[in-house]
């Protein structure tokens, strides 16, 4: 094992961004934070008041030019990532991408057109559930055999209440709930189907509400909703994406297979404390998906780092990411439309395939 | 208060049949047992060996004119639930029917034409999950405002894998998955957003595999299936239904509302022990739907019972009853077509309603 | 199976005499509740209301004079549990007596003479924990060997708080907190333990604290204490009651044994609801000790008349109340005095046995 | 906050040693790892292959010459700590010694004069669990008041049984079972109390039995072990220590209030993973102490070099150390004599102190 330290940029500074290029700064040690990026001026504030010794750009193309760069995380806004990712691609960079690629799988596919010119780079879709050790024990178990076939996934991402009504402004550039939020549980349902494409896919159809934020709707978008993917092979998932859990965050799943059943987190506990008091026994909950996962974002990172080090393939497919915006894409559609969607091998078609 | 009993006859000595008839012996104290009728004769020789100075007969006409007899639990066949209980009501008696009445709502609507015609008469359709302490807790904190306005309901009927293959034999007559389980969850999801009727509808849609027992598909029926309901006034409901549980009965149900969330059974227990041994700590499940909601059964007879001798209202509307077959048929219908239906006010449509 | 009564009276009805009458009329369908007695107007009072047909008496002695009587549930105050048991066997009822027999040994034990005196009688201590489904599905499994041997017991009797501070007033008759709730500890040990007696038992030691009621002191009481008892063939259990609980009744049992473990109530639950709130998720707990075994007191009556009726031996052995009394009051004395008590085959002695 | 780095060394490389190394090598990102020594060979070995760029010693005094060392990490045998300790801070390093510091009282209070000659040094003996997240939150929540007045503490450290019998051998050097396991629950006991010091030490007593292993009595040591710890100020604490888990390590801990209790690891559990199969529902444990710790020993070495760093007090004092080993030892001499020990403002006495 080689001593150097991969060089790494980290571009975007919002709620993820930060927490990314602390993540890189304090818990990979294979990893050197070399500069980051955010075309915001109280973010960079902040990055030279907390990342001690980091080049701080303003504009993502400093960032890639930085001496010495070998790596980028975009963590930025979602409307930025497949541009920053295939600029970064084009430069020579490793390039890690927060989820979605895109909001939609037809720029999402230029990020893994652009990757397929660089086969030399390694190219990741940061699907973080994935390296969660919770998921990856369910996995190991399902892929040992000891539930039969899985047959029918459930898994849901739910936020918990942001009052301040952050989420509406949000929707405008987010995708939509089911982009946003469940297309970890898409990308899931693949992982654990034993998928890498869509081609599977038979129909996706999808219901939503505004339970408690109308004003979503201007964007097309729903605060509450379930959606369901059918699969050509016999195979269901069904999800649900919230925004509006009291307790906290909530993401719970289910993988049910013929001769038993794996769920993670059915149960959502933010540590191991239980308080006893008048009224009964209490616990908290995570109040972020990051305080959920922030275990996973270190592993991701550090097998990202590996994976650059040690040139060994990265253990997301890139084209995992493009099914799962499509699929995504195509809840929210059938959300907003009321129609069920129909897919003949990956492409929409009018009737029902066998 | 009286200390009269009621003289109440069971109908079907099947599987819930034998259960309902020793709860009536056993456990309602304002109950006697006088009578039980099968076609079975095995049956009735169980009978004659368990039920210890209670009338046995073959016809369920002779149960009827059994002297004295007030009442009549219908635990028979589905395929005569909605004809035996208006024989009864028509004789005069007081009628609790397992549910549903029947596997289509028209038949079900006949049982509800025949108990108006005899306003003196209780009649009850049997949804014992009502009568559950824990599902009675959690619409009691519902209805106390803990968790704002119920929006998104999430329940599941899940039975115990019985490799026998029986469910198969069984098809042929329930009515199907959802009907035959799912009712359940639509008649809790009515109960929770406060309905008696199915004129709020908007839509429903499922999906369903047969991933254990490809012969339900001789019947139109499916071994797992998933289900969406759409009302008008912004909620969902979501239900599971499966026969393929490696563990045990697992009938969870979720209230999610705008300010809170009420879970049921979330981890399924079948008591408070666990077992600590190498590979884990471990617990067991309830068999069964009866070894899950023997109490609740037990509270359902005391209340029918109650309700009989003390001329009370009967807790369930008979028209919730038909409402929900409606539903769970309509589900039934959409798995096996994949066309999505839309209702406008309780009738079926072609287009969304508003 | 005979279809005749038992016909039985209740002693006492105070908190829990009041319940066991209930559950006699309610619950235990071979049994005829005929006659309750009290020294108390107002329960006398209640009796009336609530018990429609039973005799009510004010003298005990007239309780056990009443015509046809053939059993009795002694559930009067522990100062007189002996006493009414010696004269109920006298008069040849069979008896449950409420534990405990009395708070001396020597007490407990003139009953025990009084039973073998009358073979023809059933008498037993009522031990409610044996009868809960949980506590007797885990000694099956330690008798299946699924633990190993039994090595280590920790058990705890653990009161909601009563803020009326009731429990001080009830401390001069009740023998002290060991005698009073850890006495079902102690018996579960010795159950768990395979022993009728305690003849293995070596040592006991106890410390006690009043955390919230120093005036229990002047009834040499405590409100939290632990006890130890060392058992001559290398086995430990450890016991903890209090008064103090916030959440409810916690009665929580491990049994450890040389492979595996075996526990019961390690999260105490009310029934399966959990409410997610802001704050966390909560769940309730039983507010009291019937609450807790209300169902563990009806198979407890069930089993009781079965014996009586069919002539069966009771399913715990009179003597083993003796010892648990003898254990029990041993653990308060400790308490008291500081002092470490050991014992030899049963009997005190200065020094440690081998 | 300055960039520069600890030079940082460990000493000892056995099952923990290596953890700790590899620790900081990974995890503390202001340590440098700069050297280990270790008197066995083939851990030597393991360094050179696991730990590049960093020095590797055979004596612990080459370890401390290391140009530039600044700090060491005592992970070695229990019986060489203070030794090393205090040749360390001569030497004018700071120390984190694993705990315990000696397996006596006195020993142990030779390393406490050794670092009051140095003010300037940072030394502490490293209790993982106040670092522990579930601990600190459930320390945060009683110090805010949640549950009243701490007054009971129940807390255990139970191994999973090894069947190889390797802790028989290291029962000759570890001081006990009590010394061993249960210093973490006298160190949480004294920290949710309060207390630095064993001032308030009234008694301790203990019980232990050799279920599993009898070969462990050749070293006065036992395999299951129960004490109870009493203080003047009228709390109590009981303690439990077992090498003899069959499902995993399970360290529980209990905090009893006036108001309410905290608990911390009531379930042991390894992930959030359920797996349901024939049988039931089963999950997890951790295997090894270090698993349910890694992220507290982090926590532990990252706190640690902040205050060597920045110059700040360790957060646990150094003094309460040697009440734990004081309380420790004399609770292994209780359970070894039978006879319970009487203190008196932390001196030994004859009598019970009021």
């Amino acid at each position: 094992m080689t001593t150097t330290k991969l060089k790494i940029g980290v571009a975007g500074l919002g709620r993820m961004g930060k927490r990314h290029a602390l993540n890189y700064l304090q818990a990979v040690p294979r990893a050197e934070l070399v500069a980051v990026s955010t075309p915001d001026a109280s973010e960079r504030e902040w990055a030279r008041e907390h990342l001690a010794g980091v080049a701080v750009y303003e504009d993502f193309r400093e960032l890639v030019a930085h001496p010495g760069l070998e790596a980028v995380c975009v963590a930025s806004a979602t409307a930025v990532h497949a541009e920053q990712s295939m600029l970064a691609i084009d430069a020579g960079k490793h390039v890690l991408c927060e989820k979605p690629l895109a909001t939609t799988a037809s720029v999402s596919q230029s990020v893994v057109d652009a990757a397929a010119r660089r086969p030399d780079l390694k190219v990741m879709c940061g699907f973080s559930r994935r390296f969660d050790e919770s998921y990856r024990d369910a996995h190991a178990k399902a892929q040992a055999g000891l539930i039969g076939r899985p047959s029918v996934f459930r898994s849901q991402t739910c936020d918990m209440l942001d009052p301040s009504g952050f989420f509406v402004a949000y929707a405008e550039f987010s995708g939509g709930i089911f982009v946003d939020c469940s297309i970890h549980d898409v990308d899931l349902a693949l992982w654990f189907f034993g998928e890498d494409t869509d081609e599977k896919v038979r129909s996706v159809s999808a219901v939503g509400i505004t339970a408690v934020e109308p004003d979503l709707r201007k964007f097309n978008d729903r605060d509450n909703a379930v959606g369901l993917i059918e699969f050509t092979d016999g195979r269901i998932a069904h999800l649900y994406c919230s925004r509006m859990m009291a307790a906290g965050q909530e993401d719970t799943t289910e993988i049910i297979g013929t001769k038993g059943k794996l769920a993670v987190n059915s149960q959502p506990t933010a540590n191991l404390v239980r308080l006893h008091e008048p009224g009964g026994i209490r616990h908290e909950v995570p109040q972020t998906y990051w305080d959920r996962f922030k275990n996973a974002f270190t592993t991701e990172a550090v097998d990202f780092v590996d994976c650059c080090l040690d040139d060994k393939p990265v253990p997301v497919k890139l084209e995992t990411a493009v099914a799962a915006v499509r699929i995504a894409a195509a809840l929210q559609e059938s959300m907003i439309s009321g129609n069920k969607i129909w897919f003949n091998k990956g492409e929409r078609t009018d009737h029902a395939q066998k």
